[in-house]
């Protein structure tokens, strides 16, 4: 058995847990910050038997792959004038690492 | 050395903590979620010498083990009239998990 | 590559996090509460290559190393008179607990 330490962003936390738990995946999810990616971060333990690990590694690819997003700054209305757009830019977005460690003995009481 | 990650409920994290203090182990507390157990659980992490493994276990064991406990549904008033009570239900409560993995090293300072 | 779980004094946590920033360490900071270490710890996951485990201990050293701070301890005014001052007593603070735990495979997606 393996105990996955997975650091996902916020955004993508809540469809990564749905995926999991559709697929009967046990996770717990500890409050984390900062490092590891940007800002808001979540690091959730899950323990799995090793021949489903490549299945693990997929679903977390598949919820939290970098990409990039158009987002269009905002220019301070006044000075600039009202006309103005700035151009869009490409923002990182996504992304995860995963620890994987060995587990010498699971134990459910 | 091992470390201990154990996922135990809220309601018995009190009374491992002060058993775990009283026999000498150092315990540290992460705030944790879902998925494994029920809702409102508490990560543990606790290193321990191989010697003392089982003794931790029984611990463990012995404060979180899986029981359940009869409660009295609330029946909203009015609509059923006063008279009614509902029969008791079991609800599972306590339970925990251990994840135990090697310590290459551990260190102090 | 190994996984560092370190747990260390709040007053320490934030120089200890800017001079791992500084030399390129990837740092995930995780909410932790009492046991090791006096109240108010923070847990620090740190993937290290085996490499840099030395320098990584010889960063966390130089943060956090025990020491002791001299206070005076607050006298209750009106009971003991105005002119009396308490002797300074020596505090102890700082201090760190690194567990090293090997890292089978690490995944960044
Ligand atoms: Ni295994
Ligand atoms: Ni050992
Ligand atoms: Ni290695």
């Amino acid at each position: 058995m393996k105990l996955v330490l997975a650091i996902v962003q916020d955004a993508d936390t809540p469809g990564l847990m749905r995926s999991l738990s559709e697929q009967g995946y046990e996770v717990t999810k500890l409050a984390s910050t900062g490092g590891f990616l940007r800002e808001g971060n979540t690091t959730l333990m899950i323990g799995v038997q090793d021949e489903r690990l490549p299945h693990l590694k997929t679903l977390v690819a598949q919820n939290c792959r970098s990409r990039s997003r158009l987002v269009t700054p905002s220019v301070p209305m006044g000075e600039q004038g009202e006309g103005l757009v700035a151009d869009p830019v490409e923002v990182p977005v996504g992304g995860a690492v995963m620890f994987v460690v060995n587990v010498d003995e699971f134990v459910r009481v």
